[in-house]
């Protein structure tokens, strides 16, 4: 199943090709994305704000450099949706808290200035859990998204509606914000590729963090070849060295996290598929890894720096925060300063731990989440970022792939696997020969 | 002024080729060091404990390597002095706090174990400011630690005892550790260098801690050289790229930290003797660089991160910490999380600006202090580790070293220039260039 218009089945590295051969103008691309948009949005609330102004125009102009033969970049003209914590000028910045809803960005987040300095297209700004601290997006104020794959079921979180516009074809790919797996968790509920950047290859200035210590952007796309092109066109410093040509590890988790037993089999069904391919696959158990320790540092951590982003406007304007959420952060703030002090330094350990247990290995192969999408409302699964938390703590980069569906009562809700590893290029190269097909939701395929 | 005893005068760097040249052995250059401690120590209060049994057989063992042509290193046979909170096998460990007087190291620190691999002799532990929060050294379970200048003032801190023996020579070199000045005041209000390795180049595994973050070991020594081998010695990973051929900075320091005329003379005249020199110096302000603000966001992060270090033994031993130090520490217990990650991110974001305004730059000159060394009950001056701070802000090297003497009612008390620079041979490098002679104590010449 794909989708039956040629633009968005291109995804992003298709269109470079359809604006060169003069296919299919940039001006063109956007008007489809603005037309499935307004047409399939309102039954996402993956949007809650569109430029079809601003994107028209840059639309234009990159039309203008393609007719020219000089693109910017190979992702000039391509559009792209960004989360609602991510400053683009003109657009709401509110990170999906009330309090801040009416607060629009002065200035471009640096990843959007160079997505935009690249040619690509910004169309508007997407859903999210409320402040990124959690994991459905069903959002208060601003209502709750749906995974395109079944009405009623998170697509995860907290760039929830990051992960179900780009799966659902409502833009070519979509930036995100990961904390603890926030972008990787709904690429995987949604069924296509996710990716956090490794600490630092991104720059988070300009966004409405979290955790400034945790926090990475990263994109959401239908390929592991458009999360790098996206990737590449945001990405700074030097990256690390690949270590590709050692073995891969297999996570052994048995004992340490509880799984879905069908996202045991989709995981083990990859890990033959790597074997069959003739990959190196070892597997390696993480006994010294405490999940559980992981998860409340990472909360704390989260809901200390937190407070400290959102102080003054809990201030001003307290009933602008739900109550799930303030209840957060005040608990943040009322952590002694000591329990910090610890857990950073702990954050660090557990890192330099992770990262000398994993030395001998070219990267980490685990499910994405021990679970897959549920019912809003359902009580949320607590080790839902285990996995993907690995990650930041490691301040390692890593990839959200789709490795099948559930199929059966659960309406063919998609499965992931992430690979962790030592470069984005390295995580996406196996993401892509890894993947099984992406999955396009039907009610979104035409 | 010199030492008249050939190898005190020797210091670290010219032991060795008393070695090579068999004038002296090292089991002839400890039992110097022996008796000079047993002799002048009583007047000093520098040694808490010395190993004279250890240093004899690890004197002999040199010996015996140096016989044979093959020593470990120049500083195989060297006897040195560590701070009481830096761990050597079998020598007391209590950071000069009176909980811990009967603990003894059953493990060596990374940087003790690194200098007994190069051959050193350790002589004993010396006396420090109670856990390294304070600068005089004036210590209330261990006694107070003279100045060998001047008996009555103090020999700085905290490292006040590595400072005050490596400036009477009852030893060649000694270690201390530096969170905001540490180990440089000490060797400023004592007279000699003392070097501030940049972060991360010198393992503080092993030693007790006052704060994680901040804290740094480093040598005292009587020439920059002799600083050097020990340094050298100790040394982790790769050094930085050297910025020597760009100009120096000098600090203009002018409204924003009230510095004592004496030290501005000699300070002034230091930059004079570089310029005399031919080396390009150029003033600079930095006006953005909040010296109140910084010094009390290291206080915050010392006792703080000082709380965890000492929870369980507080909680047990209540009456074996000072009333200062455990009201220090119960300040730093009773913080709230927000604040401390805004100090830590406050930290960050310090370090960038400066380092960013010192790039253009081969390092920045400033004083050591604002003051020299000063009478034991006289009120401590708020700004003292003003200067010093800075560097262990910007994790950069920072050498202070010897330039001049009060003279007057003073009574000769040294007085110190510091040169934060990107690598420790730069610092070290331009320390030896602009020094004037150490100033050897003459009560202890002889």
């Amino acid at each position: 199943m794909a989708f039956s218009n040629p633009v968005v089945e291109a995804g992003v590295a298709g269109l470079a090709a359809l604006f060169r051969e003069r296919a299919v103008t940039p001006s063109e691309a956007v008007e489809v994305y603005l037309s499935r948009i307004e047409r399939l949005n309102p039954r996402l609330n993956a949007f809650l704000a569109v430029d079809a102004e601003g994107a028209r125009a840059a639309a234009l102009a990159s039309g203008a450099r393609w007719a020219a033969g000089r693109p910017l970049s190979p992702i000039d003209g391509v559009p792209i949706g960004i989360k609602a914590n991510i400053a683009s000028v003109g657009l709401p910045l509110h990170a999906g808290i009330d309090a801040y809803r009416d607060q629009v960005a002065d200035h471009d987040a640096v990843c959007v200035a160079r997505l935009k300095a690249a040619g690509a297209v910004i169309l508007g700004v997407l859903n999210m859990h409320e402040g990124a601290l959690g994991a459905t997006t069903d959002n208060p104020a601003f209502g709750r998204c749906q995974n395109p794959h079944w009405s009623g079921f998170t697509p995860g979180g907290s760039s929830g509606g990051s992960g179900a516009a780009a799966a659902a074809g409502l833009c070519a790919a979509a930036l995100g914000t990961d904390t603890m797996g926030s972008v990787r968790i709904p690429s995987g509920y949604c069924g296509i590729f996710g990716l956090k950047p490794g600490r630092g290859r991104v720059s988070t200035e300009g966004v409405i963090p979290l955790s400034w210590t945790l926090d990475n952007v990263g994109p959401h796309a239908r390929s592991a070849e458009d999360c790098r092109l996206v990737f590449e066109a945001m990405a700074e410093g030097a990256a690390a060295l690949s270590a590709e040509g050692r073995p891969w590890a297999a996570l052994d988790f048995s004992g340490q996290v509880r799984v879905d037993p069908r996202v045991v089999w989709a995981f083990e069904d990859r890990l033959q598929a790597a074997r069959d391919l003739g990959l190196a696959v070892e597997t390696l158990r993480l006994d010294d890894y405490d999940f559980g320790a992981v998860r409340r540092l990472g909360l704390l951590i989260s809901e200390v720096e937190g407070h400290v982003v959102h102080e003054a406007r809990l201030a001003e304007r307290p009933e602008g925060f739900s109550r799930a959420f303030a209840d957060g952060l005040a608990w943040g703030a009322r952590q002694p300063a000591p329990r910090l002090a610890k857990a950073y330094r702990e954050l660090e350990t557990t890192a330099a731990r992770l990262r000398a247990r994993l030395s001998g290995y070219a990267g980490l192969l685990s499910p994405t989440t021990p679970q897959f999408a549920f019912v809003f409302d359902d009580p949320v699964p607590v080790n839902q970022a285990d996995f993907t938390a690995m990650a930041n703590v490691a301040g390692m980069p890593a990839a959200a792939f789709p490795s099948g569906l559930t199929g059966g009562m659960d309406g063919g809700l998609p499965l992931s696997v992430q690979v962790m590893a030592w470069t984005e290029a390295d995580a996406l190269d196996l993401a892509q020969t890894l993947a099984r097909p992406v999955f396009t939701p039907p009610d979104f395929a035409g």
